[in-house]
């Protein structure tokens, strides 16, 4: 079943890695259109060794698409999303705009792929930092619930987009020549220093980002009582976001068994030897589609729980790669094989 | 009551703080000499308008010093200690050796101060990432009971050394310019990455800079029972250690009761207003002595917990402060009055 697809938001960051593992995978369709704000109109995007003029973002173009994928920001996303409904189209969204409307699936193919059966005409995407710590939840919570997780992050400048990588790239050159930097995508500096506010207040001391974590998870693994704290740093790192994570389970998981359920887990990869110096990191996950894991021990603070670390590419599983899975579950028409551990 | 006092290994990146502290805050004293390896013998150091010449850490030198603070490594500790206590002299020691012997008090003078009391010639100063950390936790803990912590660390390169700063500034220089730094203090890249190990790996998958966390705590607070799940992890930052904390204490302290315990307590200074974006960060903190709180929240995920966020000059409070400040409680006599909160 091939369809007529498009791209929202085709010339950014994301929407780039979109259009590379679209052409990578193999991904089927008819026809595939690239959309863009009035900035960007009239570039010109290879693919699959075609040109394609980039059109603009507006109602009309969505009479002849059937999926669309967007990576744009949440206020674009909102409009957007309207035209492409309006019009028979189904959105995958990956901004932030839907993910917590209750008629909205909020899907990670591997996690719970059997919610996209019930979208109304869009699908999100969850956010880089929930997806990859979520990713980890679930084989665990297949064995046994899941009853807290306690998060800490270190996450990368391409979180903020392409202008948090400038910031951080020149921000770090202007601080080795003893100079500043006018930052625009942080209110602090980032060179060689770590900030603990992603986003803005909005829960009792928690940013947007952390509340994420909270929210996101309980609806992806369709559980209200797990309860989350996560408190989200940046750090200047360019890209691959890394998360220390102590989760406490119903019933006690070993090291061991953990070890095991993430090595049979579709989408994670162990890197897990202490003694040879061997963990994830940003620079050995960058620019790769897994979730990485290692560390994995023994909470030694508590009976029922587990300590590890995990890093993934926040542009790659953590937006591009998933929202593209969910376009491949949507043309398979397979929603509940995709690769669950249960 | 005014000593001949010593620093040994005065010539490093800590001893030099010492010396500035011990200049800045007037510290009485009859004598003082520089003690350092035979590289260093023969340097010259301005103390106080006068200059002095560095002498060779060896056993007679302690036949005419009362107190020394040393900023050694620990074999080095291990061996000058003996000479210095055969001497009746009194070792300060911020070194790993000797801080978990039975017959050694471990000090923090804000927290128990009244443990030097009990000292048989050697008094040890924690490691950094605990010292900044019991810090916040004792105003807590004297108000009710400290039960479990969960803690991430964000550790500066100065934590290695003058050559962890030399390759985090050197590295970030050469990666910037698409080149290679052969690293001497990090087994893998600090530029733009964070290294999810410090120390050696020792118990149930954590590693010796995680145990100390552990241990070190618990000798602090002098509660065996409290338990401790860390992760340690280095990041691209120059100095200034920050730390993620959740702490469970028997019964629940409230954010607002957090933060004017911490208001109260010595050597704590709170920044927090996550809507004006005030928190503590390494670029905030650097050079100064007191360790530094923020996003001081209840913890969302459980009744008893509290969540907060910390930075301290990992030289200073972490190191340098800490063992001065130990030096000042034995030459003031005044054992069980320097500022506990209780």
């Amino acid at each position: 079943m091939t369809k007529r697809i498009a791209i929202a938001g085709a010339t950014g960051a994301v929407g780039r890695i979109v259009r590379q593992l679209l052409e990578q995978r193999d991904f089927p369709y008819e026809s595939i259109t690239f959309l863009a704000s009035a900035r960007s109109v009239g570039k010109t995007i290879e693919f699959k060794g075609e040109l394609h003029q980039v059109k603009l973002l507006e109602p009309s173009v969505f009479d002849e698409i059937d999926i669309v994928i967007g990576s744009t920001p949440d206020d674009v996303a909102a409009e957007f999303a309207q035209w492409a409904i309006e019009r028979d189209a189904i959105v995958i969204d990956e901004s932030g705009f839907h993910r917590m409307l209750d008629h909205v699936p909020l899907v990670i193919p591997e996690v719970n792929p059997h919610a996209v059966e019930d979208h109304q005409g869009i699908i999100a995407s969850p956010n880089c930092s929930t997806t990859q710590m979520v990713m980890c939840l679930k084989p665990l919570h297949d064995v046994s619930p899941v009853k807290r997780v306690i998060v800490s992050t270190y996450q990368a400048t391409s979180g903020a987009g392409v202008q948090g990588q400038t910031d951080l790239i020149e921000g770090t050159r202007q601080a080795l020549d003893g100079a500043n930097w006018n930052y625009q995508a942080f209110s602090h500096p980032i060179a060689f220093n770590v900030i603990p506010q992603i986003g803005s207040p909005i829960h009792e001391g928690y940013t947007s980002e952390e509340m994420k974590m909270v929210w996101e998870t309980r609806k992806l693994l369709e559980n209200d009582s797990i309860e989350v704290c996560p408190t989200c740093v940046r750090v200047p790192v360019s890209n691959c976001h890394s998360e220390s994570i102590v989760v406490e389970t119903e019933s006690p998981i070993s090291a061991e068994q953990a070890r095991q359920l993430f090595e049979q887990a579709p989408g994670i990869t162990v890197v897990d030897n202490l003694e040879m110096g061997h963990y994830p990191m940003p620079t050995n996950s960058d620019d790769l589609d897994d979730v990485f894991v290692g560390r994995i021990r023994k909470d030694i603070s508590s009976p029922n729980g587990l300590a590890f670390w995990c890093v993934s590419d926040n542009l790659r599983k953590g937006a591009a790669t998933n929202a593209v899975q969910i376009a491949e579950l949507l043309v398979s028409g397979r929603y509940s094989s995709c690769g669950t551990s249960s």
